[in-house]
């Protein structure tokens, strides 16, 4: 089955806004072995909407759209969708009286123009909307099935989930789209293609795409199937020798976040962190701390942007910030000893470097990044000079930090 | 003069990429006055992207592309072109000659499949690409314009910048379209909306645009004229109107972020400002560091989230913890309070809260939020009940703290 979404409204055709339903909707359609062969964004006209819909609706068997079911005149999409068929609209009186009673659930007036949002085209099937005023619909055309969503993401969400995705799931067939997802970091794109080319080519049966991000490449691998079993191993075996290929680049084949991998070895070893970041400012911190239950591994951290800060709270020799530089490989790893020992954490991180767009000089560029990780017998040393703005700079740099807490797990013999 | 835009790919079609070429697009034809219609997403198939671009240009004097130039069989784009305008292909020998130098440049051997990038439908101009093997192309047919651009946004950037808008602005008219961005904080949609939608409504050739984000509301103004001038006066007067609605609400006219508003005010009074946060975990200094020269006025920050460390570095009362829980608003003043002695910066700023999933209670739940901010005189103090996601928290909790510096600076006579 090939499904088709539209996103209707004007404020999607600005630079401000994007639709991100599609993205909800895809994931879930997919799941259930629909493929999605082309999304449009309109604006609010309503022979644009309606010429849309018939074309969509002669080349795909399912057409979803989402918006324009509001109650001003902005909103087309019911109007749309009745002229693309040739049916006329009709007031449903049932979906009228809900709307009437939200209101006076809330205390509030219903103001006239709502009553728009009970008409609903010759056969179509209202979808109740416990999250908002208007309705779904659910429009069933010559062996076609048009489905009207609702804009808000917690009115569509709910809708489609509970009200849409059961009955579609009936009819959608065997066929399944099996998924796997692996992400490295370390190496840039380029590598990873011209490594791993090789290998997925000769699955024809799968799509891989890469996606890079500052820092990450993630592997999707994509198989649609009607033997879920034989392209399920499949799979496995081409994300195994994927990950031969890419060898310790390779933070996950779960999909997951390199913070999330970080924290789940720091837990699995029980063993407890902390951090003294001048580059970073607390983004390594900010992306520990985003995952429930961090308070078990992060003892604390340090934001050490000044040098009276690196000496005074976390105890770097002034002498050697001058000597070497605050931006220098032994004020990472003072930093990184220091805060271990202040802390009485297991581990202690640090990291310095140059942000930019400033303070860059001939010997130590904008980009340069020095990091290092303690655990009071040994240290860890890394150092990169990474491209690109000073978002895409300090991303790259706690990249590397949480990588290096990675590699000290999973290879303790070194080699890191 | 209309555009649409078509976005070619099979990653785009699935749950993990985005065409975002398209918003840097649309801002960059708004601005010569070109309105964008339509965006239309499809896949690699030669057919369905050359119907998609015969039905386009139909509608509109201006169809740009963007991706499927590559040299692979997936990439379809140009033969789809050459077969909507019923067009040949023919290699164009300058084409190849710099793809071929490109190659030579990184010493690298042309792979036979990248003779396909120099094939050019009959009457079409190649727009060379610095960046890059793939270059743009310019159709004109029958008074409309088809554009070609790569897929990379490195690539496409500059070529649209540098080939493509210098020609369009000679054709594009004298229609302009003026914009004005307002952002505020402490409010909900809803609410932002009621207070304003009176006032909007009434500038009938102004687009007004609510955006949502978490703990922030954007209001997007929109004019479409021939006469900038006057329209400029009546955008301004609209600003001016909905300022004076929403109060001290608005923390910018200009598009601001919201750190970048406080880096500004600390700038102005050259002032100074430590940080002791543990809900946050990190990310109030993260997004203060974010903005260039945050060193001029950021001493440091303590990510404070254990009860050991929020008494050891930052210096709370144990007995105080223990009396009050560590979430409370005594608490957070003491953090404030303590973190600014022991800096020495002018301002300190504490806060602490339940961001979840676990750890709520029925008299603390989770979204419980407390924030001081102290200058060693008095103490400014908020706190809140957040809704959502630990992230959304988080989140809403860095633009309470933010929101509390700004209103220090801005409304000092009190009344926050």
């Amino acid at each position: 089955m090939q499904a088709e979404i539209i996103a209707v409204g004007a404020e999607l055709l600005t630079p401000y806004r994007q639709d991100t339903n599609s993205l909800f909707l895809t994931d879930r359609l997919n799941r259930m072995g629909i493929e999605v062969t082309r999304k449009t964004i309109v604006g609010d006209d309503r022979k644009q909407i309606a010429g849309t819909f018939a074309e969509a609706l002669r080349r795909a068997e399912l057409v979803i759209s989402i918006g324009g079911l509001g109650p001003t005149e902005d909103d087309q999409t019911r109007e749309a969708a009745a002229e693309a068929l040739g049916r006329r609209l009709r007031r449903d009186e049932a979906v009228l009286r809900e709307i009437q009673e939200r209101f006076r659930r809330y205390g509030r007036a219903m103001a006239p123009v709502n009553e728009r949002q009970a008409l609903v085209p010759e056969g179509a099937e209202p979808l109740p909307n416990p999250n908002g005023t208007a309705p779904g619909l659910w429009i069933e055309a010559d062996g076609r099935l048009l489905v009207l969503l609702p804009g808000p993401p917690r009115e569509l969400m709910p809708m489609f989930l509970g009200q849409v995705e059961p009955r579609l799931r009936e009819r959608a067939g065997d066929r399944r789209l099996l998924t796997r997802e692996l992400r490295t970091t370390g190496l840039p794109e380029a590598d990873v293609e011209q490594l791993i080319a090789p290998i997925y080519t000769r699955y024809e049966g799968v799509q891989t795409t890469l996606l890079a991000a500052p820092g990450e490449v993630q592997i999707h691998l994509r198989a649609w199937t009607r033997q879920p079993e034989q392209a399920a191993r499949t799979l496995d075996e081409l994300v195994e020798r994927i990950t031969l290929a890419l060898g310790r680049h390779v933070f996950t084949t779960q999909g997951e976040a390199l913070e999330e991998v970080v924290a789940r070895l720091l837990n699995a070893h029980h063993a407890t962190l902390a951090l003294a970041e001048s580059i970073t400012g607390g983004l390594i911190a900010q992306r520990l701390t985003s995952i429930p239950g961090s308070s078990s591994y992060l003892v604390g951290g340090i934001v050490c942007y000044s040098n009276e800060v690196k000496t005074a709270w976390v105890g770097v020799p002034g002498e050697l910030i001058r000597q070497k530089g605050a931006v220098s490989a032994e004020v990472a790893l003072a930093l990184a000893q220091q805060i271990r020992e202040r802390s009485g954490a297991a581990l202690g991180l640090g990291i310095t470097g140059i942000a930019g767009p400033g303070g860059g000089t001939a010997e130590k560029p904008v980009g340069t990044v020095f990091v290092a990780l303690s655990d009071g017998r040994r240290a860890l040393e890394r150092s990169a000079h990474f491209p690109g703005d000073r978002e895409r700079i300090r991303w790259q740099a706690s990249q590397l930090a949480l990588d290096l807490i990675r590699r000290y797990f999973q290879f303790p013999a070194g080699q890191h």
